[in-house]
Order: structure tokens, then C-alpha cells, then sequence
């Protein structure tokens, strides 16, 4: 869909096409849409960020929070979103061996117990062996450092998202 | 669920219990587990309202855009959160005579061309006829005064919502 599409959706379809660029947040396109028309891609994607850097810090945990584990239990139970689910699979976290899946395992949980929230990487930009390896090394940064991270991350992967669904 | 046990949850069963108090913003208690532990029932609904009202205004347009209309299309199709489901019905949203489903299919439609973002009202505290009245004088309101008067009836639902889940 090209940019002039979108912007002459009304707001309903606009949230149904973008509600999950930041997942699970619906509340933040749906928030953008006041500011429209954008003038391309990068125009929208930057009323987003712009939007997400606004929030005040559990606003930003709160994103996060809306995340699910890698290869946590919204997998296991088929729970994730569509959009999830294919970037995880093609990481290669639907195949882990149960060493891979024990190690996994213990560090989300020894990172979420430390921080608060769960640990979010793009992995549409990484493979198994570098998102463990990443994961073991945030868990022992602090709290507003992986805070700061993190958001990066889910601005990557509405980056990607955001390609996969509007012409650039 | 007595405060104390709302207070030990995780943040993942925090949000899964009250991730629609306010309706597909589940963000919005992701952000505010931040805050626990909660002294009693009001001081959680207190945090939620003081993060809504802490959003920029397209961010309450946001929230606002969240919710399904009154005896619209997610009514019709079957896709409306549960919460929204028992509301609507309650308020007897499911049983319009054809007369008064044309005239609030309009008085919808309406609205949201003129304000970009649905009428949203407490339907718990009201019914049929009162509903149609409100939207009908509602429709001629400006942006800003509607923003506000939504945002209170979000408040409303959020307040009923928490106390059918957390005991006061």
C-alpha cells in the first residue's frame, strides 16, 4: 500500500493495518493517525518513535512488557502474534535443542527477574547462536541501559514491519 | 484476586488479568506494574488514570480509537473483546430494532467523521435510549471538550472493569 493510501484511511483501518507494528500497542498508530497526513514512510515511522520516546519511563517498560520471551511460552502455547511468530521461526527459535531451549530459558527468566521486562532484539537481524549470546550479555547491564536497548530494538523491528506493509 | 496477590504477579500474569481494563490498551498496565506494589484497589485505578491523563492529546485520541463502536461492525462480525461483548449487550447494543440500529449506525458515523475517533460511553451505567440521546447532543460537541468527555467514560469502564477483577 502506498503512503497516500494510507493516509486517506479512516482511523479503523488504519489501526487494522498497523496496530501490531509495535507489538501488541494498537494505542500507538492509533495515536499517530491524529497526525497525518505523512508525507512518506519515514515521516510515519518517525511519528511513531517520536511517540515512543515521548512516553514517560514505565511507559517505555511498558512496551517492552508487551513483548513476548524469545522462544518463551507464547510460543510453546501458539500464542504469538502472526508477526512474532515469523520473526522467531526465522531465528530459528522454534528449533532449538533442549539444551539451546534449557539455556534459553534460564536466562529470559534470570533477565526478566533482574529487570523487569523481557529481553527484545530484533531477530529478523540475528540468528540463534547471536541472540544467546546477546541475551547473555544484556542480563548483566542495568536497568535503564537495557531500557534504553530495548526500545531500539522494537523501533527495528517497526522498521521492519512497517516495510513489509507500506511502500517506501 | 485480594491487592496483595495483584502485587506479587509477574508482569506477564499482571497484564494477561488486566491487560483490557482499558480496552486493547494493554500497555497501559504493563506501564503502571512500574509503580507496585499498590496499596489498595484505588491507588492501581488512580495509577492508570494518571497514565492516560499523562498522554499528549493524540495519545487519548489514541485510546479513544481503541474502542469498538457502540453497536458497530466488531458487534456485528463477533470481534469484540469479551469485556466489550458483555457491556453492549448488557446495555441491550445486541437487540436494535432496525429503526434504532439505522439511526446509530449514522449518529456513529457521524461523529467520527467530525472528531476522527469514536463515541465512547460508559454503556454499564446507561441503555438503549440513553445512549442514543447522549450520542445524538454528544455529536454536536467540539474535538477537545469530546476528547475529555470520552476520556472520562475510558475511566468509567476501567473502574467497573477493575472492580470485577481485583476485590476492593
Amino acid at each position: 500500500m502506498d503512503i497516500d493510501t494510507v493516509n486517506a484511511l479512516p482511523y479503523e483501518d488504519f489501526v487494522d493495518l498497523l496496530g501490531n507494528v509495535v507489538e501488541r500497542c494498537p494505542l500507538i498508530p492509533a495515536a499517530v493517525w491524529s497526525g497525518r497526513p505523512f508525507s512518506n514512510l519515514t515521516a510515519l515511522e518517525a511519528a511513531i518513535s517520536g511517540f515512543i520516546d515521548a512516553l514517560p519511563e514505565a511507559g517505555k517498560e511498558g512496551v517492552l512488557r508487551c513483548h513476548p520471551d524469545l522462544a518463551g511460552r507464547d510460543l510453546q502455547s501458539g500464542s504469538l502474534t502472526r508477526e512474532s511468530r515469523e520473526e522467531q521461526a526465522g531465528a530459528g527459535m522454534h528449533a532449538l535443542d533442549s539444551a539451546e531451549a534449557s539455556r534459553m530459558a534460564l536466562l529470559n527468566e534470570d533477565y526478566k527477574q533482574r529487570l523487569g521486562f523481557p529481553f527484545v532484539i530484533c531477530a529478523r537481524m540475528s540468528d540463534k547462536a547471536n541472540i544467546l549470546r546477546e541475551l547473555s550479555a544484556r542480563c548483566r547491564n542495568e536497568r535503564a541501559e537495557e531500557r534504553a536497548r530495548g526500545i531500539e530494538e522494537v523501533k527495528k523491528i517497526c522498521h521492519l514491519r512497517l516495510q513489509a506493509l507500506v511502500l517506501h
